[in-house]
């Protein structure tokens, strides 16, 4: 039991719409040891595949609104062709990869966003993560890939944000192991100065995080993200890295965040 | 060890295609006992989105001409749309589905096939199933959901039959399990005049079926589909049947195949 640890690792951005950039973080992904579940978003295909095939992506407040259409989209994109290559990747380096969606092995099941001042379509709230099914998918030596989809056990498919299904995971996953949940992206972790290279935060604490916040530091994109890691930390989990894919092979130098 | 049994099921053609038909196999589907698998092809939904997205799709003996282009679709349509569909659909029935290429778990090896008169492009012949894998998924009482699609371990997604997929799993199975082979569609089993409805073949054993073939019985598709049958019962599956969706759940007439 001293090995008792999970570690999930959501990448994103240029890591998986760059084929390079992706068979790096692959590679470095493979060299983690223990048990460990992949998370991938997948925007930019969407994208194209919906010009392609002339459906409007619709955007609001940086989420997707999630018609028929594009959820149809998505499932193809997200569950099908960025989730096999990403498998058949890591089969090629011995990684017995299982790619999943939150209907497979019921592993996670969502609420469909209720319509307030935003009707958001198909997206759906994480309520519950199966952790006997990803109990027994790691326990078989399985690694798990779980794209960004969820359902609500009544046959709908849900389109979720991948780092809120990553952080899920991580939180239930936190029941029964020492979990660390890892968002890899192109950047080397938060940065105190978005134009300043050199002022990576590479201890983020409740503390210092609100001091930045007031500061008005921590901007766009980032608020959400950073809240979704504490909530994440409230809720047991040990700790939470932000950093580019050198941090899985090296650790080299990146943002730790813990309570 | 009494029901050490082992029940594969594949489903194509309308019963996939038609929304209807579909909830009533996944309802046949959910009613049979003990370890199961569930294989499905996908045709014409590929053929849909490649026509949207100006792919022409390319046949040549009754199979798919799979380029590059060819492949994205038939990943994101048979990986993604269908078999998210169907999962989603059978965890709704309390079915703990999990959906799987053959990249997934390394479930289907397989090679790309040689280029002989015809270049097939990204089609695989199997090469080899993972029993242990298979076992693994079944003894965690997952409900294995396969697509057409297998992977050749260095990276590559291939297309293959399913009816072939099907078989094969069929075939690995029986090292470990009673295993029945299920080929379900719309039709109620194997005819001995296609024009009389009444003319269905109950039971077809090699030798019925070698006076058949003789006669000019059997033709076009049902050639290469009895030629796999058989080469799966001499391989050690139990028994296989033919039929309409009704040999799920009542069990009614349909063609039983065995040696």
């Amino acid at each position: 039991m001293a090995e008792n640890r999970l570690n999930i690792v959501k990448i994103g951005g240029a890591l998986i719409e760059e084929s390079q950039q992706l068979d790096k973080v692959l590679q470095a992904f493979s060299q983690m040891k223990g048990p460990k579940v992949l998370v991938h978003g997948g925007g930019r295909d969407a994208t194209e595949l919906a010009n392609k095939m002339g459906v409007e992506a619709k955007m609001v407040n940086g989420r997707r609104i999630t018609d028929a259409a594009s959820l149809e989209i998505v499932i193809m994109v997200y569950a099908g062709l960025i989730n096999k290559n990403i498998v058949a990747k890591l089969q090629m380096l011995d990684q017995n990869a299982i790619g999943l969606s939150g209907a497979d092995a019921n592993l996670i099941q969502a609420k469909k966003r209720a319509v307030k001042d935003i009707d958001y379509g198909f997206v759906g709230d994480v309520e519950k993560v199966s952790l006997p099914s990803l109990i027994k998918l790691l326990d078989g030596d399985f690694v798990p890939v779980c794209c960004a989809l969820t359902h609500d056990k009544k046959g709908q498919i849900l389109n979720t944000n991948a780092d809120t299904v990553a952080a899920a995971l991580a939180i239930a996953g936190s029941k029964c192991y020492r979990t660390e949940l890892y968002y890899c992206f192109e950047k080397s972790g938060v940065m105190e100065d978005v134009n300043n290279p050199n002022s990576l935060v590479q201890n983020l604490d409740k503390r210092t995080y609100n001091i930045l916040k007031k500061k008005g530091r921590i901007v766009d994109g980032m608020l959400p993200k950073l809240d979704n890691c504490f909530a994440a930390l409230n809720a047991g989990v040990d700790k939470v890295h932000i950093g580019n894919l050198e941090m899985l092979e090296k650790e080299t130098k990146h943002t730790v965040i813990q309570l």
